[in-house]
Formats: structure tokens, sequence, C-alpha cells
């Protein structure tokens, strides 16, 4: 399925996406979502968050900065959407250098996540060959991960999508570059963990016709078109976050195509 | 007191609102309360809830996404502001569709609120007849819930405000709509919850002189009117979000009694 | 070290920022960060926030809104910032009006904090001379706190910035005062708390030459330079919230020199 083939997909079906994700982005998370056609929901509750990971078109987890209460949930959420076949997201958030949310992202891991989003240092870390950078902040370059995401998509049946400045997206057969984005992209803080929302909203609107690489592709294409959009007139990070959430509303999913470069190798 | 007199009167007495609010809005509803010219609380923790909830002017609970320890809070400041007379506001999120939330927003309903918004699905799931839609999304239309509006708001002598296109404002002799507002205003996270917020303001800020169907009426014209200003150059929800927010801010009273179509019924 | 050469070093170190910040302002406090030129990680679990903080350039400690797991983090990283010599800001939100955070305060204050960031009313609260206004907000001027402000500096060996329309930032044996900003600057949720994470990127960019009075003065004018370029042409809280961001990032050392007025007494 093109990129365009899906986003049309994700505008029609407005999927629900549940995500369980850190304290910083619950914001723009939300609003990305609803600028890209999907619709938010945000449920840490042990209690509840089983329960809604069966209804919803598709889960995030992102192990990024939560209390212990929604880690709690986050397990209880990763089993129950493995169990009623709903797609979800794993975002091991700097994963490698801080131990208890490796701990959780690799217990997460064997829930069947079916796609993994994080920058080099991130998929490095979660598959244990690095000590996952700075924090948040990725120390190592997309190229380096490549091989580890491929053994990563290998061993679990999973896509596995690492950001840079050149995106990759690997599974088993295949592996797919998307150039676009802007230098200013990083300098908003949650791009990258609505990314993997937006990842679960693809992959949520193409649960009929499942094509997870695809989904992941367009998702990343989206972010990557918007990216170029903005950059054109941004006079710094905040306007820039404007117009490239707009852009993620108002670009139609063939403008979108033609703006992104999707690279099969 | 007419929609431009409550307004007035918000700006010229600053109301202190305390928010125990769910983890996705916090920062757009404390923005949206200081725009709106009242200044934001936001205290959760249950030692020291209790305790604010009788030196702020108004309340706002909101049961959307919140950890077990503010749902303590939550219990807590209910009881507290009931017994200080202070005025405040349930916002049942989601309820009807998930377990925890409704159990605790009925419990919540005994003590009093002044003033209960939520959209149609959510008023319909505190009533307790419907299932409470899709997560935070309203699934049943906004005439479909006013009668059970009508009869919570006689049996809890309450003010009950539905959202939607067109907002229904409901109280035991009452019932008010105000058109407005645009197809953005919904694509913006955090719009409904803060207009909980700004019902709290309201109610605060008239304090003196008690008129909670007439204060929960200007907060939704304030947000109906300025959701007219921004949607007239809005390039999607991000661009509309920025205007809407400096509207809130910058019309006048008596702009706003003028933009926001009020119809007494 | 005067306003220019710190914030050119701060631009050329990217302080990494471990924040322990309150749930209303994680969001805006990691964007300034990244717009100022400093890398934000937000870590409030126990068992990896005290690992964090000796791997950290510095930290910030804001015992605004939290949970009672985030306090004991915070408890635990101010005594391994301490221990490690890793600079750190304390930020007392509200406190003297609000007993579990005033009890933190006081108790984390022992660690040594290498600067204090409050408003009049905070500062006041945390020597025990206020009753901390009411909730977040100042009732109290900058100047009625200066001399208490003093004897907290020379007590504990720290740095204390006052925020106000003009700042104040004292240490034993300096006074200085930062005027510009802009009246809707108080006006965006989050720019004291985000003040604070800066003072911090500053103190994180100088460890080398510690200079805290003067690191604390040049992220006070980075604010108040900014502030004045937002204010030009602001309509409203929220398109000042974009330009002031954008001016944080676009503003060179030099013209944040020549725009704030700082004034050594």
């Amino acid at each position: 399925m093109n990129v365009a083939s899906v986003l049309t997909q994700l505008r029609a079906t407005t999927p629900l996406v549940h995500c369980l994700t850190n304290t910083v982005v619950p914001q723009i998370t939300a609003n990305v979502l609803l600028a890209a056609g999907a619709a938010p929901a945000m449920i840490d509750l042990p209690e509840e968050a089983g329960i809604f990971a069966g209804v919803a078109s598709a889960v995030l987890i992102n192990v990024g900065n939560g209390s212990s209460e929604q880690h709690k949930a986050q397990r209880t959420v990763a089993l129950a959407a493995r169990d009623a076949g709903t797609p979800w997201v794993l975002d091991p958030v700097a994963v490698g250098s801080l131990p208890v949310r490796t701990a959780l992202a690799r217990e997460l891991l064997a829930c069947s996540p079916t796609a993994i989003r994080g920058n080099a240092s991130e998929i490095l870390g979660l598959a244990g060959t690095s000590t996952g950078g700075r924090g948040v902040d990725a120390t190592d370059p997309v190229e380096a991960a490549v091989e580890v995401a491929q053994e990563l998509a290998a061993e679990h049946g999973t896509v596995v999508a690492i950001s840079g400045q050149t995106d990759v997206v690997v599974s088993p057969s295949r592996t797919t570059r998307i150039h676009g984005g802007d230098p200013l992209l990083p300098l908003v803080i949650g791009t990258g963990c609505s990314l993997g929302a937006v990842v679960a909203a693809a992959l949520g609107a193409t649960r009929e016709q499942p094509c997870p690489h695809d989904a992941t592709v367009a998702a990343h294409a989206l972010f990557a078109a918007a990216g170029i959009v903005a950059g054109r007139d941004a006079k710094g990070p905040a306007s820039f976050e404007v117009v490239w959430r707009d852009a993620l509303y108002a670009l139609t999913p063939d403008e979108v195509a033609g703006l992104a470069a999707v690279e099969e190798s």
C-alpha cells in the first residue's frame, strides 16, 4: 500500500489511538494525532488501560518518563493488545542509558509490538548493543543502527523505524529510507514521540489489510513532508511548530507523497 | 446577569481556579485561564489539595486520565469545596465507557457540583443511560442528551452544560443554546477541558451574586466567540489555536456578546 | 563572565538539563531549553533520577505540583547532585502557602542548591517570612524580598533570583537588576518555571569556570530580551509565546546583551 493510500485510509477511518506516553508530550501527541486525522485517548490507569487496549484501533506505549503506576499499566496493555490483536507501537525512549525503562522495554518487547520507533541510540540500547545515548538524545548515527534493527525485526517479526535526518524503516524483508524534515524539527519537543503515535494511527487505519511496513513508512512520510513545508518560512522552533502542525492537517495524501522522498533499497 | 457582565466581573476579579485535571491538558488549561482573565493553580496532592479548595475562588475536577493519587485528592477536594461553599465544576471525561472514572464521577456527583460540563455521551454516561462514547469522543448528538441533562440538573440542583456544535446549558428552570465556535475547535486538544475551567472561573468571579446558569453560559459564549474569530484565517488547528487563545484575551465582553448567539428557550 | 559570553558558552556546549518539574509545564520547559540551546531530560522515577543527576550537566528541581513519587525522586536527586558536584536550581513554587512543598523545599535547601529562583512571595515563603502568596501568584513586590534573598544567599552560599517586572539576582556579594520582559510574559504559563530550567542550563554550560551569579543573570537577560522582542507585535499571549520562543532561539548573544538592561548595584 503506498503512502497516499495509507494516509487516505487514516483520514477516512479516524483511528482511535490509545497512548500510554511520557509526562512531557501528551499535549503535542494528542494535537498531532488530531491534525493527522486520528483520535487520541490517553489512559494510564492499570484498571482502565487494559480494557481500553481491546477497544482502541491501535496502541502506543512510550517508556519515556512515566510513573510506576503507568509502567504497571503499560505491562497490562501490551499483553491485552497482543491478545486482542490490536496493533501496537513500542517507543523505547532513552532505553539503554536508564535501567528501569530498559528492563521495562525489553519485557514489553516480548509482547510482540507491531512496530518499534526510536532514534539510533535507543534501537541499539533496546538490542543491548549500546549504552543508549545521552538521555533522549541520539549519539549514534542512524545508519549505525540499521543492521541491529534488521536483526530485531527478524527476531521479533516486527517493523523497526530509526529516526534521524534520514529515517530508516526496516522489516524482515525490506529497508526503506525517508528523506525530508528540517533541522528545526528536533528542536520541537515531542515530535519523535508523536511520530510513534502516528505510526500507531496508520497501523490502526489499515487493520483490515495489514501492511505494517507501509503504514510505518507513510507516517514517516507525513512528518517529513510537513517538516519540509514548515521549514520554508519558520523563524524559530515555535513558528515552525505551528506551520508544521497545520501542514499535518492540511497536506493532502498526494501532496505528502510528492514532497517526501521515499527510497526502497 | 448577562454575558458581558459576567465576563467583566471575571476580568475585574482574576478568580483563582484550583484545577485537578487530566495529564493531557494542564498546560492549555492554565494558558486559557490566564488568557480569559483568571489565575490557575494545579494542586493534585491530597494533603495540599483539600486545604487549597477552601482558598480558591472556584474548583475544577476533571476525571480524565489521572493517577490513583490524584483521584484521592479529587474526593477530598469535592468534599472540601462543598463544605467551604466554593463553587466547583465536574467534568466527566469519558465517563460511561471506563469503569474507574465512572464510579469516581458518580461519587463526586454526590458532593453537589455547582456545574457539570461534558459532551453528550459523557452526560448520558454520567446519568447511566449510555455507554459513554468512544473514549473522549462524543458519539451521541447534543440534543440527545438534553432531557437527561434536565433530569440531572433537577435531581442535583446543578447546571449541566453539553458541549457540541451548538452548546446547551440546562438548569432546573432554564435551557440556553450557544451557537458559534468552529469545526477546528475540537481538533485542538483540551478546548473542552479548558471550557470546564473557564466555567469554574466564571462561577468564582460571581460568587458574591451567584448566578451559576448565567456564569456557565458566559464561559461558553466566550469560547464560541473566540472560535468564530479564529476560524476566519486559520490554516489548520495550530494557527487556529494561536488566534483563538489570543481572542480569549483580546475580545471585550461586549464583543463576545455580539459574536456568540445565545438563545434562551 | 558577561551575558554574551555565558550565552555563547550555552550554545556551544548544549548542556543536558535534568528537570524534575511540576505537571503543568514539562512541555514548555523542554521547548524553551531546546530553543535556548540546551537539551532537556525529564526523569522523575526515583530509581533512575538519582543516577541521571550525576550524568546531567545541571539539574532543576521545581517543587510545584508533583506526585509523592516525584517528591521522593527530588530528595534523591538533590543529594546526588550535591555529591556529584552537579550544579542545581531550586524553584520553590507556591512555597509558603502549601505545607507539603514548603517542608520539601526547606529540606532540599539543605542540599546546597547552586541557585534558587522564585517570585517574591516564594522567596519570602522559603525563608519563612511570608505565607507565600496566592498559590503560584506573587502578592509581594520584588523589592520586598531583596533583603531576605540576601540573607538566604549568605546563609546557604547560593544565588537567589527574584522574578518580577524587574528581576533581581542576589548573591552574597552582589545584587543585579535585569529590566525587560513584557506584561504578556506572565500570561504564558510556565515562563517562570522555564526560567529556572534555563538558569540550570547556564550553570551547566559554565561548569568549567563556575560563575553562578553571572550565569543566573545571563539566563534572566535572555528571557528579558526575548520578551521585549515578542511584546512588539503580539496580539495576545499565544502569539506572544510563539514570537518569544522563536526569539530565545534566534537572538544572538550580543543582541541579548544589547536588549536587556542589566544594572549592577
